[in-house]
């Protein structure tokens, strides 16, 4: 998407052989790239969330495993930046697959073939995510001007977290169809949760609405019950960090509070994601691991202290949303319902 | 409740013929007491919330009254100052209820005598709160022992926003229940709902829970849910800025998300409220006027932006969590259903 009015990737080879990436935590205020070189600036890349989003994090570990076999390229070396990019963030399940994508490639190739291989494997990635992404986009939009031509008016959409395009290499998950959508002339607006702790609904996806021009408000995450009790919500989006065989969706902590309110509201609550957010081997939302982060995340803000010195905080990164909940998973095949029928259907192979 | 040992209420007669306060916005991190001389200081304590919580709100407009009456004890200036502090806060409805009982207790009093009145009548109302306070703590009581009995362990209490002490002019509402089961030997641990945008969780529940010694942690609002998912709640207690003749409650934004995780994990969900919150004349929470406040509260956090400089955001203070999801009110009177026939059992005076 545009930055600025230049397009751009959240991620991208630079000419020096270093990855160029976009600090995300410098963000609404600072537009800043950086250059990761090694497997180590990587992994703390994903680690500090200077990039973060599942898919784009899955991309980053990928690069992270082409920077490592540019250093040594020893099957020691590859289980080793493996293990150390996997352990960055325990809940996203594309990180895993993204890994095991690189393993695949290149354990069975000569090590002296490793490096550009690695490259190569990692940029198709990248470029595989933008085309998913826009097939999710294109799946969405449906849902979007059919809501537009039955309520008559501006399309009121909730979203929680940051899916867009910053998640992402670009376009985004649960934004993806409202950048079509605008584009395409329908008259949409955007409630953006702040998303707390880390307030990537405040600083990011209101940063990249804006950038876009997308029409949006920044509310907390408190608001969004009154909202739809209210009727301001037409439909909410949410990407997914994690996606089980049964429909089960981990996102960012608070996504099954409005999965609650859309339900007891009648608000169609729609969750976007590449496939390879499905974690196949899991039927139970609850088996999937829950980060904890630190606690400072919660007690300070921009080096603020927001707590009395000596109150504990607990910080749970993300929760699960039951598929009971959820109206309609959207992949990159289509949109199908939150059940294991619904994926094994879109998803015939994994029969 | 005492601070740094020190036994306090939140609002006083000063001996110079002011009305001391605690400001409860430099909290937590300083503790600072001022001196309210004039009605317009008094609005602006209540407007600026260096006061606030239903019952305090209302003590606080009653010294307003008084405050004015010692300038001007016109009727004149009577209904100048009720309308004045009436429009401090649209949402409270002990507000209205503490200006008509000094609207009552003043008009056919002679001008002569209505400051004494109403510093006197002004005092007497904190004194009520009091023990209005107190009472519903003692009838709360049973359902923390209770619990504790079942579940053989610390008992996991969550609440949102304050309504402590400080929400009062002491003991508080829904954490009178939680300060007498700490001190009578029962181990409860609160989970502190953030309470995003002003944060009155994390800086004045945690604080007077600290103060007082009662074991807690401070969550973001998101959290709640997950924690309730993993049966890592007990119990909910929250207060009520206004609650309708049938049960409906009005409190701080994103209790209605709270309650629906209870209801949605067989969680109770516990409402204390003083009756002078009870709004006899409505039957649907639908009714209440919820306030905006300035959406800066959202945008700006010690200073510090969080927005980007061109993204509007929107800041409702209140919602509206209907009977249905409520497990039982806790009144001054004991403790009833959530419904038209359970508060007029409780108070038949109003059928």
């Amino acid at each position: 998407m545009r930055v600025a009015g230049k397009p751009m990737r959240t991620i991208w080879p630079e000419p020096d052989g270093t990855v160029g990436i976009i600090d995300q935590t410098a963000l609404p205020h600072t537009f800043t790239t950086r250059r990761l070189g090694t497997l180590e600036e990587a992994a703390h890349a994903i680690r500090a969330m200077l990039v973060r989003g599942a898919p784009l994090i899955g991309v980053t570990a990928a690069y992270g495993v082409a920077l490592a076999m540019r250093a040594d390229p020893s099957d020691a070396s590859l289980e080793a930046a493996c293990r150390t990019l996997a352990a960055t963030r325990p809940t996203a399940v594309n990180l895993r697959w993204a890994l095991d994508e690189m393993r695949r490639a290149l354990t069975e190739a000569p090590q002296s073939e490793r490096a550009s291989l690695a490259w190569r494997r990692a940029g198709e990635l990248a470029d595989e995510d933008v085309e998913v992404n826009r097939a999710i986009g294109e799946h969405a939009l449906p849902l979007i001007a059919e809501t537009a031509r039955r309520v008559r008016r501006r399309v009121e959409i909730l979203t929680h977290c940051n899916a867009g395009w910053l998640a992402t290499v670009d376009w985004g998950t649960a934004l993806a169809p409202i950048y079509l959508a605008h584009d395409s002339g329908i008259d949409v607006h955007v409630w953006v949760d702040e998303t707390r702790p880390r307030n990537q609904g405040a600083s990011l996806t209101a940063w990249e609405l804006g950038q876009h021009g997308v029409p949006h408000t920044v509310i907390v995450d408190n608001a969004g019950g009154h909202l739809m009790q209210h009727g301001r919500v037409d439909l909410c989006i949410v990407g997914s960090d994690r996606t089980t065989a049964s429909g089960d969706v981990a996102n960012k902590i608070g996504t099954y509070l409005k999965a609650l309110a859309a339900h007891d509201n009648g608000v169609p609550f729609y969750v976007t994601l590449p496939s390879s957010t499905i974690d196949w081997s899991l039927r139970d939302g609850r088996e999937i691991p829950i980060e904890e982060r630190d606690p400072s995340e919660v007690t300070h803000l921009g080096g603020v202290r927001l707590t009395p010195a000596d109150s504990p905080a607990a910080n749970w990164a993300f929760d699960v949303t039951p598929a009971r909940l959820v109206t309609a998973l959207v992949t990159e095949r289509g949109v199908c319902p939150a059940s294991e029928e619904g994926l094994r259907r879109l998803f015939p192979e994994r029969r």
